[in-house]
């Protein structure tokens, strides 16, 4: 038996996320389609994470253990893109130890989401970012943002119904990046609850617009309460940069 | 009657070109069917010029004239994306004198092409560039571009079977940008022949492969002769991006 860890990109415009949903069209369906075709026999395929219905991946890291696939490693790529939709790309491809497990052994996730200031819409970043129609003031946010930083109890960005035993993370890094009309907020982290991302940017968002202080945030983590934060920002602004498996990265 | 100036943005994907084909979805029956409907009459629209099939544009320039059009011009833009798809929004409007023609009047236009460096092919610019997969020699490309600037006769770059007088164009300005895995190959000119920038871009590729000396394209230029050149390349790169209407800018 071999253990295959792949990175793999993906535009979610199409997809239910990443998570099989009977016959919906999902990222891991496709995933699993493809390999199990390749190796002649059922295979699940394990993930960094899953990603909402809309949400998209520059690297997301997959594993899967297989008996019978016996495409040389340097050709799995290749061979999976032939069988892949041309909305999902497999990047790399390497053998890994048998006890490596993409979700368990994730020891850091960058995820950064896209805001397109413009008062008429884009046709480009449509599926890419969420656009934002009135000004911005991206000083008050990243400062807000910097608030994030270190390891806090995140419940009142949580999406309600989650059953994590913590509501406890640490994020070690964020950043605020603006090209022209893009701006790009960017989140490592430990790990991230259901609907982080998007609730912190939403939130984030409110400061732009002067709905709320930069200091509020801090509240906000003290709080617990999410009905105390930000609205959800939209998925399609939303993308998984990098999984990291190494401590000191 | 008030002539109007549009600014349209578009992502030409799934698009058959600017130009209206019957029944066949095309930008300006998107454009003169969201025209007509708010301006209680047929209303035709004429462009600064045509974009084929996947092509692109993010500052189509367009004008129409119209009696009954009501809508204050500085509510054009909303009034109209409220109607449009996502992918084609009209980003500025303004009244013209009516002698203003998109097309004739245009003196100057920029067009770029974007390449996508990857071996595993692109979920993201799978429509918006053309994945070269082989290694690409980015200086000499350059160099084969330069020689495209000044005055020259570009019958070696257009499409046979086209209809001008003249085949005679002046590019003002080549460059070519590199970000990481994205090449980007702007062409700014006073007029662009049919498939020209396309049919320009697949030979440069040509050289960037190693295929074609960069002083080759001196001789493709006094050749005259298609067959001579190199491929087209397809057309989800190519991007129309500015229109100038005025002589010295």
């Amino acid at each position: 038996m071999s253990n295959y860890k792949l990175t793999v990109e993906y535009d979610g415009s199409c997809y239910h996320g990443y998570q099989i949903q009977g016959d919906l069209p999902t990222i891991q369906a496709c995933l699993e389609s493809a390999i199990s075709m390749l190796a002649g026999e059922p295979v699940r395929v394990i993930a960094s994470g899953r990603t909402d219905t809309g949400v998209h991946a520059l690297a997301q890291v997959i594993n899967f253990t297989s008996t019978k696939f016996s495409v040389p490693v340097e050709r799995i790529p290749k061979a999976l893109n032939s069988v892949l939709p041309q909305d999902i790309r497999v990047l790399t491809a390497e053998v890994v130890p048998n006890d490596f497990h993409a979700r368990f052994d994730a020891k850091k996730k960058k995820y950064f989401y896209q805001l397109y200031l413009a008062r008429q819409g884009t046709a480009f970043y449509r599926n890419y970012a969420w656009c934002i129609e009135s000004e911005l003031d991206v000083k008050a946010m990243y400062k807000a943002g910097t608030h994030l930083e270190g390891t806090h109890d995140f419940a009142a960005f949580t999406a309600s119904g989650g059953s994590v035993s913590s509501t406890v993370r640490t994020i070690y890094n964020f950043n605020l990046i603006q090209e022209e009309r893009l701006v790009k907020l960017e989140f490592i982290g430990n790990g991230f609850l259901y609907k982080m991302v998007r609730n912190l940017v939403g939130t984030l968002v409110e400061v732009g617009m002067g709905r709320r202080k930069p200091e509020s945030i801090k509240e906000l983590l003290d709080s617990r309460s999410r009905s105390l934060a930000g609205i959800t920002a939209p998925p399609q602004g939303l993308f998984l940069e990098q999984v990291w498996y190494e401590e000191n990265t």
